[in-house]
């Protein structure tokens, strides 16, 4: 008979870091999706593929949640984690789709620096998840996702800014608003991640 | 004296039901608003007053919850049942008002299978709200609210592609966008409904 | 040695006070901004400041709120409070920024009037966070910013029905909708913040 090193319900942490290394596997196919004019469309089906495994990741979490009495963080830290996580997929996955759903052919001015703002962002967001547990290092990470999504803040005004001064025909800023306006999304969901993480770490600090 | 045999904090359950009822109701209407070219626009008045009834409603729910002691599902299990049923009715109400302000005449393709997929699942959610207090049946007409929202997913996207395909006027086209774009959360918000049910079940699975 | 006649955590409402006296002058700011065609484009800068200082204001009360015990008020409440009154703030501040942004020249019908609503729901607002310590006259206030809320939408219509009527321009359009759209949400979150503070009331009642 196995003795057991860790009870079960520390299966959260296995969770969230498997939330983590899909949300870097998303982020990764979102960047090479969009590495060149026209984007590569067809990559939108393995990231939505990405985003339902999320899905039932995160739907295993809700539902072991809500049988389990003694949880290793608080509920509420949980469904907070679990849902912010969901978002930065569910963003990701977003963003992809409108691209190949509009055949955007030619990606305006911000759009890999966005896609790239995620990828790191999204790295952090796995640095801090695996910190969790240990409840050491989180702070850094969550004060790095923070200034990311800064960054992404900047760089979507600016491509916004740019997208009115230059694109004449309105259909197509219309699809161009709305990519750009998803990808920011992500970052905001990050951001979402990391405070839900500091939350956990101050309470157990 | 007159012996209760329900406890006073069951009233929680009728409220539900009575939410969505209303709900139906308004997915009804919605349906019947949309059903031709050019829509029935005074129908949106009448849904505007089916979501003022539900304000009313979910009003009432949270003031008795915070005057509760003892609740017979979870607090927060309550708030997120009353907040997303609200939401399917704001959805459609909302979705109602952009067809009346903005007059249009020519229904895209995908809003009457858009209006369809959201009564079917109104009328799940009333499967579901109804088998709540005695937890049997819930988990099934989840599935099935979850099913809707993902062919409303597929329409609404192919919905979209078409109309960026077709429409050549920008301001018809942003118009029609908002209408689909608010249909769709119609069956977002059911989802978020099934997820809270069954919160309720696992947690007195 | 200071005898302490309020204990440590009562400072959560000294915060509130803190966070709503900065939406007041965030309001003030934007009604100023607004007031002529061209808007004064440069006071978006000086609401970004305001907003960021709400952002430390919030941060810091999610951290004592983790490091705190014993609560004056319920802790989701408190949470629900900060979140919704942060809300408000940025609302303005994105509003703000679209006007920058894009430099909004001629501001359409409506403007004005929400910028009006938004600085008279955010004295509401300021009214209700200091009659909350003693919980007398929230609810006066509450019933004040949901009559509020009421007017702003029906302003909100309107202005788009004028909008789309008026202007021929789709990229003028996008811009002033977003504008519009955004200045709306924040008395959306005026109200949020009056059901967190009638919700606390409630209990205490």
């Amino acid at each position: 008979m196995a003795f057991r090193l860790i009870p079960k319900e520390e299966k959260f942490f296995a969770d969230f870091i498997a939330l983590a290394d899909r949300i870097v596997s998303g982020a990764t196919l979102l960047e090479k999706m969009l590495a060149n004019d026209p984007p590569a469309w067809e990559v939108a089906v393995e990231i939505k593929q990405v985003e339902e495994a999320c899905d039932s990741v995160t739907h295993e979490i809700i539902q072991r949640l809500n049988r389990t009495f003694v949880t290793p963080i608080d509920r509420e830290d949980i469904h907070a984690l679990a849902k912010s996580l969901d978002d930065v997929m569910d963003a990701i996955d977003a963003a992809a789709g409108v691209v190949r759903r509009y055949r955007i052919h030619t990606l305006p001015y911000g759009t890999r620096e966005l896609a790239s703002l995620i990828w790191r962002s999204s790295m952090q967001v796995k640095v801090a998840v695996e910190a969790l547990e240990k409840k050491a290092g989180v702070h850094d990470a969550a004060v790095e996702i923070n200034r990311l999504e800064n960054a992404a803040d900047t760089v979507h005004d600016e491509a916004l800014r740019r997208l009115f001064e230059h694109e004449k025909d309105a259909i197509t800023l219309i699809k161009c608003k709305e990519m750009l306006d998803l990808l920011e999304l992500a970052t905001d969901a990050c951001e979402d991640v990391a405070n839900a993480l500091e939350s956990v770490v101050v309470k157990h600090g």
